[in-house]
């Protein structure tokens, strides 16, 4: 890997702290890092040098689940200095430059440069515009621009961001991060459908019947309410880790595999998506928030009633959705979507139901047989279960489900965050969200922000502990489905 | 199910004791027998019926794995009854006629007769015979034949056993025991095969390159040289259990399931075998017998050296070959089976190996995909186990084959011989083997008993402990193929 120099706006701040630090840790020890890097950190605050240092080296015996010798963590730690700077003030881009070119000069390498914006998005342009303007970005070697979402707020501001931001970054050099895109069971679906002949045959509406995708949460909005009511669970999930989740599942192999090939049908999937129509909306998604209920035994305030919400809040805290990709793969198959707060379970995963061609196949009333599934579990475990029908081997032979599976018993896997800075360091663009996508998002989603904004389709009460409103359930029901 | 006669022919026996009493006792103890039912036990010794039930108690206590409290014991044994008689002599027929009605009478039961042939082959039309002259098979209920094989020794005395026991009993009252077909995982493949759409859909030659069918065993000839040397692998295990399992594995699915459809698709396809020729014979057939070696550890004798082989023997104690199945599904794949003793394993197991169209998708040199492989393993475990690509979910990224599995955890499950013996007490002939398949395969394999016997195929030499001769890898790795 090519040497740099890996510039951290927000350096300070705790997304740094509980997840980029440890990060960049586990792959120093993994030597997944370049030989000679310079790792700069920002912030307002007046720290030294030191200061910086012994923060980070708590951060990763918080967070790091790597054994860090003495030896090697102060090897670490000599990689990082400090620079305070107030984003907004152009003198300061010109100190940090200062800072750059020394380190780069000390360590003897080329001026590639990876700026990671770890701060608030309202400060995305201000800085791209000053890195620009400082000349920071004019460098003999690469640069790259990390930031991660929201990008924008609905489909106009997300486009204003991203012209502000490409008149200082190309889209190669724009790495978006989704980070459930850096998890590991979600870069395997690339694998898992394009490696695997019995899987890829199967891959279309010839032998699958409906798709769903769930992202449920146990917890409520937290200490995050101030965010989470301008956003709801459309901006919040659905529009990025639902929708990547959907583009990761339903697209389909090229020739050749590349990353721009994956961008590629990525879009082409996003392209394919039916559009919303305003008069039917309410027949496709389903709003939901929650109120009081139990969680684990404990009684949980409604929404409503949650420190810094408005008691007559309309936020959405959960939000299930049909789509329909009308290409030749997918016509007719739905893909069903649903995220919120304070469900059942937590659990993140996609199920593949493939149609039953056989009922009927035998001549008894109980030997109905279920259809065949494939549970792919990408959260809080890895694993990947095929649901089968067997005989029971004891004596009766009734036919009945079982499952063959295989579970990721590593008990190291990778976060997320090694998995993107690793590959932006690389300068490898597949794990990240492209505009494309980004944009295509954003447009369909616009009707339901639009529909929810006036009002225009119901807000549907659910118990906290239960799996969302009955109107969910009746979504997938009036097609003759049931979630799995 | 309905009352009836169990008439035990060779009850004094050692199948009867280790396999058949375990197995009625077994049934009996899961209520799966009928309310009323008399057992008659014959032989040629002098036994009284307290004699008799002394010795199906023992039986049951060292070879069943049932708890037996002393009143159930008690009340099974009530239901045994002993007749000495000489299997050759008509007169002792009337005798047995004696205590069958008079047992009849006692228990008030129709005469359903179920004849249970567990004597030496030579026996079985003489018997057949006798029941019929005696007039013990004219009932006012049903009468049936149990028999297991060998059913004759090859084509032609196989169709003259055949003609001489359906002058007694018609083809729906004669159940073959191929206690292959008994065991559980066996049982399932119709299951698996027909009532899940996704391996339905990929059950033929667009999806699967080929199928391996392996019966390994790690003993030698034991104490039964003087059966084995006359019989060799192709009698014992390649014309009844292996190509049992070949119909098993290969049958398609009729539109509804019955027994007589599973006959019928199991004999479309024998038929569809290509038959053997004897000038190519040495390409698809491997003839083998194992020399010293070691077996876990010990030094194992040569078959020629075992007490009861003529020391010049060439008889085959391994026998692999290839198999073209012509017809749609199947042209273009190979069946390639192996069966052996004195081999490096035990194992009973089907391997159905899936094309790999997917070849050089990646770019990189070291991306190269396993082929997707379906696994049934049927002994000694019963286990399902598909063998997918997957990205190892560490943070390399290597594409690694993985297994999604399925195991039977269950510590008892039935033996093959309750599961045969209570369909045939049914009346369900789906898992025994019909003449049709008897004779197709007699048909089938005598052109290498042929070929065997005349010396015109090498005999391959194999050290014990090996998977068998180096021609039987070649038989695979001519086609670009290797034993899994």
């Amino acid at each position: 890997m090519e040497s740099m120099t890996f510039v951290l706006f927000g350096a300070t701040g705790d997304l740094a702290k509980r997840k980029i630090y440890p990060a960049l840790f586990n792959l120093y020890m993994d030597k997944m890092m370049p030989e000679a890097i310079s790792i700069i950190g920002l912030g307002r605050r007046e720290w030294s040098h030191e200061t910086l240092q012994a923060h980070v080296k708590e951060a990763v015996h918080t967070y790091s689940d790597h054994e860090a010798d003495s030896e090697s963590m102060e090897s670490f730690l000599q990689n990082f200095r400090y620079c305070s700077l107030n984003v907004t003030d152009p003198e300061d881009y010109f100190k940090l430059e200062d800072l750059m070119l020394q380190r780069e000069e000390e360590l003897n390498i080329v001026q590639n440069r990876l700026f990671y914006l770890s701060v608030a998005p309202k400060f995305f342009e201000v800085i791209a515009a000053n890195i620009k303007e400082s000349g920071l970005s004019q460098t003999n070697g690469w640069k790259r621009l990390i930031i991660e979402k929201p990008f924008g707020n609905d489909l106009e501001t997300a486009r204003e961001l991203n012209r502000n931001l490409s008149e200082a970054f190309n889209e190669e050099e724009i790495f978006r991060i989704d980070h459930y895109l850096g998890k590991p069971m979600i870069q395997n679906l690339e694998t898992l459908e394009f490696a695997n002949p019995v899987l890829q045959s199967l891959w279309n509406n010839q032998y699958i019947s409906n798709v769903q995708i769930t992202a449920s949460e146990t917890v409520g909005v937290e200490k995050r309410a101030g965010y989470y009511d301008q956003s709801g669970a459309v901006r919040d999930m659905l529009q990025n880790h639902m929708l990547q989740m959907l583009m990761m599942t339903a697209m389909h192999v090229p020739q050749k595999i590349s990353p721009e090939q994956i961008r590629e049908v990525k879009k082409n999937v996003m392209e394919a998506l039916e559009p919303l129509q305003e008069d039917t909306l309410e027949e496709q998604v389903v709003r939901g928030q929650y109120t009081r209920g139990d969680i684990d035994g404990e009684e949980v305030n409604a929404y409503t009633e949650e420190t810094g919400v408005s008691a007559s809040s309309q936020n959405d805290t959960f939000v299930a959705a049909k789509l329909n990709i009308n290409n030749s793969f997918w016509q007719g198959v739905p893909f069903y979507l649903r995220t919120g707060k304070r469900l059942a379970q937590k659990s993140t995963r996609i199920v593949i139901e493939f149609k039953n061609p056989l009922k009927g196949l035998y001549d008894q009333e109980e030997e109905q047989t279920s259809p065949n599934l494939l549970t792919i579990e990408i959260n809080p475990n890895e694993s990947i279960t095929l649901q089968i029908n067997s005989k029971n081997l004891l004596r009766d032979g009734k036919i009945e489900p079982v499952n063959i599976n295989f579970s990721a018993n590593d008990k190291h896997l990778p976060q997320a965050y090694e998995l993107l800075i690793y590959d932006a360091m690389l300068g490898d663009p597949t794990f990240f969200a492209h505009w494309d996508e980004v944009e295509l998002s954003w447009k369909w989603v616009q009707p339901i922000l639009d529909a929810f904004k006036q009002n225009t389709v119901p807000l549907h009460l659910y118990e906290a502990g239960t799996m969302g409103p009955d109107a969910a359930e009746q979504l997938v029901e009036k097609d003759g489905f049931k979630w799995w």
